[in-house]
């Protein structure tokens, strides 16, 4: 995959860094810019090496594709939301709520809960990080998991289910109101899991 | 009620301002920042007023009490914590749920969002603001909406709740993603009252 980027972009570049984690470096934080200056479909993987000062084929040598760009420098994940949702839909439609729980606090959990904090300021801060935060969690994550459950009113749950896993984040990471900031990961998906699965699956009108 | 105000602490004080709307100004004002400082607790109508430089009596002539104080300065609520959970009891528990997903709607709708964007951005750049919405949301409103419930679990049920009224507002309001951000009141009420009804009287274990 070489979205937006061209032998030609390529040849008209200067001023290149020399590749290794110097440029892996330069990449992170020039997306980071981008990412929050344009969203994350206005970023262009051009646009990102450009003010990174590497050429464009460094963003698919090091991160694969913007989207991976976007999942580390960004979100600080350590995979994609293409293979973050694939791992999603590996099991029943029934246990989707489950496995959503389950996986988010697997990923913010290990983090410290510090990444979902940095972001929910980003986007308390900056009108664009909300732009980049939506198409992130909703198109990429939510709406492509509800394709799979054949649902009705899919951007609508997509929604729903964004609003309660980014209010567990907001209390468990942000405001840690106890208990359920440090309840064990077991407790929190038996009380949660049900609620999301209603959201993806269950009659909502 | 005097909380915090007595007789010796009035004499005491200096420089007092006249009555009047510049007191009650300064009282805001004052309140803002000592609530930020000190959380809901640790905030004294002494302190808020010595800080304003008018009479403690001055904060019960004007808001009735250290938590109707809370309420106008920090959550710009026409109404106190007490008030509110009064209002949200009247009526049957199986609809508690519902009731309160209104009522928030009702008051947050109306402010246009703004003000619990506010509060969300000082939640995330302060850690003291932290306090403040735990003190309040999780002990003045859901924990007392819950005694009524007979519930078990009550200050888990308490943060549940709170989890998905926050990622509400910062779906609706903060984020703003569509279609949630502008469905109607009705659309929203029956999407998640059921799910808010779960956490405050369903089995959650």
């Amino acid at each position: 995959m070489m979205d937006g980027v061209s032998e030609e972009a390529g040849t008209k570049r200067r001023g290149r860094r020399p590749g290794g984690g110097d440029t892996r470096a330069a990449l992170i934080d020039a997306a980071r810019g981008v990412f929050a200056e344009s969203g994350y479909d206005g970023a262009t993987v051009r646009g990102i090496a450009q003010r990174a000062g590497v050429d464009a084929a460094m963003v698919n040598h090091w991160f694969g594709s913007k989207e991976g760009l976007f999942a580390e420098a960004v979100l600080q994940l350590p995979f994609t939301p293409h293979e973050l949702v694939g791992e999603l839909l590996e099991g029943d439609v029934d246990t989707l709520g489950e496995r959503l729980v389950r996986r988010f606090l697997g990923i913010w959990d290990s983090a410290g809960g510090g990444t979902f904090a940095a972001i929910v300021r980003s986007v308390a801060s900056h009108e664009q990080a909300t732009h980049v935060l939506r198409d992130f969690f909703i198109r990429y994550v939510f709406s492509e998991v509800l394709r799979s459950t054949g649902s009705d009113q899919q951007l609508f749950r997509a929604t729903l289910a964004a609003s309660q896993m980014i209010g567990l984040g907001m209390v468990r990471y942000v405001a840690k109101f106890e208990p359920l900031a440090s309840a064990d990961v077991d407790t929190v998906v038996t009380a949660i899991a049900p609620n999301l699965q209603r959201y993806l699956t269950g009659d909502i009108s």
